[in-house]
């Protein structure tokens, strides 16, 4: 069939789409237009492009054999006709015609289509705060800023960074300033943690504290109150509700929204967060209107619900589902999980599934189990420890989310992409427990990361594991008077547990190793909750489960052990 | 309930079961007996000890804090009563009982059971050739024997090993022998390829051109004939049906069986293969007899056959849902699909599910797609190409197995562990293109290569992408005249295609860039089948698909394309 396809928006899901319906039907002709000059390119580089670890913005809109995408491109290689600098301002849904602007000539025309796909994208969100419009002051949603930012440090012009937001590209670039400029940075989030949304507190606080400790000032539960312009007009700083910030340069990273104006004017259905209403062949209400990329909404494979989960490796495979169906192949595309990773310095952070607090807002009986394995087999030389934490519901035993922090490499990736097709599945802690991920030890532990997070999820859901949450015992550390009532009991190796025990007093925090609690269990005060504390909370484990088949009932294990709180931003350690 | 559980061999699934047992069940008194003094060890870990990485044995058998897992671990930490040094000789149904034999002192005893579990692994295949008994020949199946070679090694003593056999072990053993002490290396295997059964041909061949490119000489579809010895009676050599390789070390990996006598003079049901017969809850056909770990076969979750896949992993997770079972918490244990990881020098090389060759003799219409992409966004300066091979079912469109070798690191344990829990839930092609794999520039691709996998898999199924075989392609390459009517051609740049064109003249290999495809096809031959080539076999699939379309119809796509052929051993590249 020989159709005329109109596409709106050039950067990821437009594309995507374009090629794969000239592909699919040659005899269609197919426009693709945007309002910028700079199309087709790999947004979620931008920081590494500011960074310096790519040297030229070329790279980031060339294919991996190094032709740039740019219109000609399009029209040579992939008989797509393209029109960049080019806006859509109406659509006229009657006459199925599209009223563009070209922005540098004001020339309008009107383009008809048999079928039209809106891959408009996201938009910045920008703060209502005074002084956004100073110089100096970006988002970070486009090329064009990239480069202006990045020509500004280049040059040698900033001293002193701001970043307001604490999300990914905040992180992002927040390390992009200070690892490879070595400016100085500081980080502004108004939440209680940072990737709010993305991962839950604990995770989100060893990623604080490793910021910290590669020299970004991260302030959190703080608001952004006001930019602040020098004499000669050039931004000087950031007020927050807590205090001045000198900077000059401020990034605001504050969060993207849908862009859907030209769907909303023309009568589509959007959703009350703004994003075009789409069925799972990417159709918005207007069966010959498309959508797809950051401007939708998806279905959530956990719970069901939409979520707005603006992310380039969702925005291709919508774009290649709604390529397929307009090109008559019906293809569907079912929703995600919001599967996440990042890079942050020598860590990484991913994610995928819904977290404590999003589970617990959906209704669902959501617990966590918090784990600190090895990586790889405790043996291998090159191991270190990652953190993982599994969300699940104790009624049903659904694993409703996973996240996980470690060392830089693939290791949390293979992790998050062992869960995400589990999680998408709706598999339970059971089937968690025995899924097969691949093992040899340079790679992974006989039992692999993911089957360790389970079984803690299974003990605590069988009542087997009783754990106290890391925030109350952090709390009981900073104020031990609050719990006169509790007692540490330390099972590690004694060299592990002297300095606490000095430092804290037996009366505190009491040592007694694991090996040895068969024999020595009856030393054990009989009127204090014990709260049983080891690296990994294996021994912890072990330890309450003895105690409690000799009749010592009153424990609490710390889940994930000292191996999350050494990774806490805590000034109690010895 | 107060039961006694027997627990007969003590490395992965008899030690893991022992003491989920006295987890759940402490009033049970459970004994663990094993024929070796050394146990609970990690026996995958033996050729990074071997090598030099791991510095001391006691590692492989100590836990993550460092306690050696012996008798008395066992004993004081556990409860689990623990004799070493004794072997199961015969097992009495009907009483109940197992007669054991201490090793040392000759003493027999019956030791009577409510419960029995039957982890007695596997045993190596000794080839039936001459001079197997020499001394400096060893299996690789202990850490007595991995302590004995490294001490050989160590002393100064090798100069020169053979290994027998290109499975997982063999190739992980010539690299240890290889990379860390410098020794002469050479690897026999019977079959066309390494790791057969667990890669298809064209995995296997990048991994033997890697270990040749590292020094290991790799000789394939020889059969080991003859081990020869010297006047001192120590192993100088191993002699094959094509040559003598002089070695003052021969280590045998020929593969394992499961060792199974026990059980089968017990009168349980046993395989044909050997392996003992088990149910879901790990329980033999005798009710209160379980089996775990290497001396069982389990069910594939893609085939529905029985398997035997001698994996830590799996016998870790088999032998806990035997201790559940035991203990009275009906947990199952499905099957898997052999996840398996493997680091070989500088590569990575994983798989899981069926082979090609595997998912043939199965009886499905299998064929694969082959694939190079970047390992990570290719605008990424550590980006690396990875090869993966996905194979599928013509007729249901089910994905039956997923291959990948790329550089070391996660990254192909990271795409493995995303295929793994699809393979076992049966997915299509077409939940593969969807399945959302984590994504950012420094892991990943937009595209990830799983997804990017099935998209050409999908391609091939509906017939837009027509292939050639990539060993078809080689013959040709190396006996051109042996199909006059082939022309090969290349739609890369032309700074890549012109030492091509230079070498084997246009009327064999032919220059039209990609981009040039759209006005220039008429100066295509229209008497010949062009064979298209480029680097990753993405622009060739969209030429042919072009080609198609104005009427050129005798194409074939190399899939994979020239980042495969490069990888290979071939000795006519320009």
């Amino acid at each position: 069939m020989k159709q005329k396809v109109v596409v709106i928006g050039a950067v990821a899901a437009g594309p995507k789409a374009a090629v794969r319906i000239k592909r699919l039907q040659a005899e269609s002709e197919v426009v693709l237009i945007d309002q910028d000059t700079y199309i087709s390119y790999g947004g979620c580089g931008i920081p590494y492009y500011v960074s310096g670890d790519i040297p030229d913005e070329k790279e980031l809109r060339s294919t991996s054999f190094h032709m740039v995408r740019d219109e000609r491109f399009f029209e040579k290689a992939k008989g797509v006709t393209t029109m960049t600098g080019t806006r859509a301002l109406a659509i006229d849904r009657q006459q199925k015609t599209v009223l563009v602007e070209n922005l540098k000539t004001g020339e309008q025309q009107q383009l008809s289509y048999d079928k039209l796909l809106l891959a408009t994208g996201s938009e910045p969100v920008v703060l209502p705060i005074p002084g956004v419009d100073l110089p100096g002051v970006f988002t970070v949603n486009d090329l064009h800023k990239a480069i202006a930012i990045k020509d500004l440090i280049a040059k040698g012009r900033i001293g002193k960074v701001a970043v307001i937001g604490g999300g990914a590209i905040g992180v992002e670039m927040a390390e992009a300033c200070k690892d490879l400029w070595g400016l100085e940075v500081a980080l502004v989030e108004f939440k209680e943690q940072l990737l709010p949304n993305l991962v839950d507190w604990e995770m989100a606080e060893i990623l604080a504290k490793h910021l910290r400790d590669n020299g970004v000032d991260v302030y959190l539960q703080e608001g952004a109150v006001e930019i602040l312009g020098n004499e000669d007009g050039w931004v000087r700083g950031l007020r927050t509700n807590q205090r001045t910030i000198e900077a000059d340069l401020v990034l605001m990273a504050a969060g993207v929204r849908p862009r859907s104006i030209l769907a909303r004017e023309a009568g589509l259905n959007v959703s009350r967060g703004g994003a075009i209403v789409v069925n799972e062949h990417m159709q918005t209400s207007d069966p010959d209107i498309y959508a797809a990329g950051d401007c939708v909404e998806i279905t959530s494979l956990v719970s069901g619900s939409k979520f707005f989960a603006p992310l380039g490796s969702l925005a291709n495979k919508e774009g290649r589902v709604a390529g397929d169906n307009i090109a008559g192949i019906p293809s569907v595309f079912k929703g995600g999980v919001g599967s996440f990773i990042m890079k942050a310095f020598e860590m990484s952070i991913g994610s995928a599934g819904l977290t404590l607090a999003a589970a617990r807002a959906a209704g669902y009986d959501a617990d966590l189990s918090l784990t600190s394995p090895s990586d790889r087999a405790h043996f291998y030389p090159t191991q270190a420890i990652a953190c993982f934490l599994l969300v699940f519901d104790r009624r049903t035993r659904r694993v409703l989310g996973m996240q996980g922090i470690g060392p830089m490499g693939e290791g949390i990736l293979a992790r998050i992409n062992g869960a995400a097709p589990l999680l998408c599945a709706g598999a339970a802690i059971e089937d968690f427990n025995n899924i097969e991920m691949a093992y040899s030890p340079p790679f992974s532990a006989a039992i692999d990361s993911i089957n360790a997070a389970s079984y803690v999820a299974e003990n605590i859901c069988d009542g087997r594991m009783r754990k106290i949450d890391i925030r109350d015992f952090l709390a009981f550390m900073e104020n031990p008077d609050s719990r006169p009532d509790w007692l540490l009991l330390d099972v590690r190796h004694p060299r592990e547990a002297e300095p606490f025990v000095e430092q804290f007093g037996s009366d505190r925090w009491l040592a007694l190793p694991y090996d040895e609690v068969r024999e020595r269990y009856r030393e054990l005060p009989n009127d204090k909750t014990l709260v049983i504390v080891c690296n990994a909370g294996s021994r912890s484990y072990e330890t309450q489960l003895y105690l409690r088949q000799v009749g010592i009932e009153r424990t609490l294990v710390l889940a994930g052990g000292m191996n999350v709180v050494r990774r806490l931003s805590v000034d109690w350690l010895p």
